[in-house]
């Protein structure tokens, strides 16, 4: 499998998407793929979104809610989805904020498990 | 404006939704409605989400990313909603992670201008 290829079909697959990674959580990428015209910083975006998932996870085991799979977070210029796929990697989309949401987050979850296989 | 009631047809208005609550940034809440069966404190919930809603802030900060409107967590027991109203207000709605997402979001962003006069 080509982690490139993955993440590359998620952004191209996604309406409004800009830019996505996969991730370690100590903030290594592992691939990213970037549209010419996105005019952010995927690997500074996933850096910092590596450290929160941390802090999501943190919040979760307080709260005895058990694994953490998702977190999506909107803001005024981006929607950053991030896909947990094992304690050690992540999968990360960034999109405009009218951007394919639904999709985006349909594509992650269908592409952790190949990405688990091979992690 | 009844904000406990706000919440409370959020929570019922939602499929699989068990709880839900205004609070403020400083972890006090404003209003809660929780379901009978809910099997969580929600006041609880909204503490710890209270504090990873100033974490997400930061982020967007550094990535200049502009104000955090919603912030969406899917762990294997609960999905939470968070919803910013002002720099100091919150709504959050907590499901099960089969519940009507969409429905959730939807319901909390049309809620939020009224809430916002309100506040």
């Amino acid at each position: 499998m080509q982690f490139d290829e993955v993440v590359q079909k998620a952004v191209e697959g996604t309406q409004g998407a800009v830019a996505g990674l996969l991730m370690g959580t100590d903030g290594i990428s592992l691939a990213h793929y970037v549209k010419p015209d996105a005019g952010l910083e995927m690997e500074v975006v996933g850096v910092e979104y590596a450290s929160l998932l941390g802090e999501v996870r943190k919040v979760s085991e307080i709260l005895e809610s058990g694994e953490v799979r998702e977190v999506t977070v909107s803001t005024d210029k981006y929607v950053v989805i991030v896909r947990a796929i094992t304690p050690e990697y992540f999968l990360a989309l960034a999109l405009s904020p009218n951007g394919n949401i639904g999709k985006g987050r349909f594509l992650l979850r269908v592409q952790s498990p190949e990405i688990r296989k091979e992690l």
